[in-house]
C-alpha cells in the first residue's frame, strides 16, 4: 500500500493535491504526518523521509516520488482514473494541473492556503487579480467545455486535486469568482474528503507565520 | 505534426525543454518562434497562440497542449521513449524533471538563460549555493544509480530535457559542479540538438534585459 507524507493541513496546500486525489478516487494509503518547524525551515526534518526536503512525498515499497505530479503520474499508472479518460479532457487536464504546478506566484504568496481561519484581505493587488481572472477563465472553460460537476467532466480527477487549495482560499479570503466557478467552489468544499482534511486541520497546533 | 510555439532560443528555458525532448528524439515538428517584447510584457501577444500567454505551447490538431510537463506527457503517449522504460528510473525522472518545474527560484532569478554569452557572477548567494547543490545531488543520484550517459539510464530522455537549461546555464555563468555532473554537461552542450539550438540563438537580436 502506498504511504503518503504530508504537513499540517492548515498550511500545507502541496501536500493536499495527492491526498485528497487518493481519498476522492478511495485508493487506499497510509497516512504520515510531519509537522512544519516553527519559525523555522522544515528542510532537514523532511529530508528524514524526502530526498528534496518538501513534502508531499509518497512511498511505494522501495519506489520513493517526492513532488505532487509526479505522484499523481506514478499513481495514474496503476489507475487510469487520475486523468480523465477522454484525450481532449486529459490533455487540458495535464495543462491546467501543470501552470498551477509552476504558476501562479501572486496568489500563493498572498493568500497562503490556512484552513481553520477566515482572513480579511484590505487589497486585491493587479497581480493576485490577475491570478484569480486567470484561474476563473480555466475553471470556467473546463466546466463548460467538459460539462460535468468536476473540471474536466463527470468525475473527480487530478485538475481538481490540484485547485482544492484554491477552493479553501477562496473561502478564507472572500476571494470572487464567477457564478460557474463558485459553483465548482462549493462542490469541492462540500467534498467528503475536503470535509474530512478541514476537520483534522482544526484539530492541529496552529503556527505564527 | 505537432507545432511546437518557443520565443527566443537565447533566453527561453521552458521553450527548450520540448524543443530538445523532441529533436532528441527525433520526433518530427513544425517550429513557430514568436520573439519576446522587448522590455514589457509578452503575456498578450502568445494569448495568440497559448490560452495561458505563456510559451511553450503544443498544437496537434485541434490539441492544444501549453505547459512543457503537460507537453512531456502528452507526447509520451504516442512516444513511450519520453520516459524511461523502467518503472524505478521512470518514477525518478518524472520526480527530478517536476522539482524543476515548480522549483529553483534562485538559479532561475540570478542565473537567467542566455545561450551566447558568458556572463561574470561576482558572488553565488547562499540561495543560488543551494540550488546548485541540490541539482549535483541529483544528476550524481541519476548517474550513478542508473549507470548511462544520461540522467536516468542509457538513453535521453525528458529528465535530461528538463535540466538542459542548467547545462547552459553553468556555461554562462561558470557554475561549478562535480566531476560526473560536469560529464553530463559537456555532453549536454555537445549534443547535436543543444548545438543547432545555439547556433540559432547566435542569429537572433539581443534583449536587453
Amino acid at each position: 500500500m502506498y504511504t503518503l507524507w504530508i504537513a499540517n493541513k492548515n498550511y500545507s496546500s502541496w501536500s493536499l493535491r495527492p491526498w485528497i486525489l487518493l481519498k476522492a478516487l478511495e485508493i487506499p494509503f497510509h497516512e504520515r504526518l510531519s509537522y512544519f518547524e516553527d519559525g523555522k525551515s522544515s528542510h532537514e526534518k523532511f529530508k528524514a523521509f524526502s530526498p528534496s526536503g518538501l513534502v508531499p512525498c509518497l512511498i511505494d515499497g522501495e519506489m520513493t516520488v517526492w513532488d505532487s505530479l509526479a505522484i499523481a503520474e506514478y499513481i495514474a499508472e496503476e489507475y487510469a482514473q487520475v486523468w480523465p479518460s477522454d484525450k481532449i479532457a486529459r490533455a487540458w487536464a495535464r495543462s491546467t494541473a501543470a501552470e498551477m504546478h509552476s504558476g501562479f506566484a501572486a496568489l500563493r504568496q498572498i493568500c497562503p492556503m490556512n484552513c481553520s481561519n477566515i482572513i480579511k484581505r484590505d487589497e486585491v493587488t493587479p497581480e493576485l487579480q490577475n491570478d484569480i481572472d486567470r484561474i476563473d477563465v480555466l475553471w470556467s472553460e473546463g466546466l463548460t467545455k467538459f460539462g460535468g460537476q468536476w473540471l474536466a467532466g463527470d468525475k473527480f480527477t487530478a485538475v481538481d486535486a490540484f485547485y482544492a487549495p484554491v477552493a479553501f482560499r477562496a473561502h478564507t479570503y472572500g476571494l470572487k469568482f464567477s457564478a460557474g466557478s463558485q459553483g465548482w467552489i462549493d462542490r469541492m468544499l462540500k467534498h467528503p474528503a475536503m470535509i474530512e482534511w478541514v476537520e483534522a486541520a482544526a484539530k492541529e497546533p496552529e503556527i505564527a507565520h
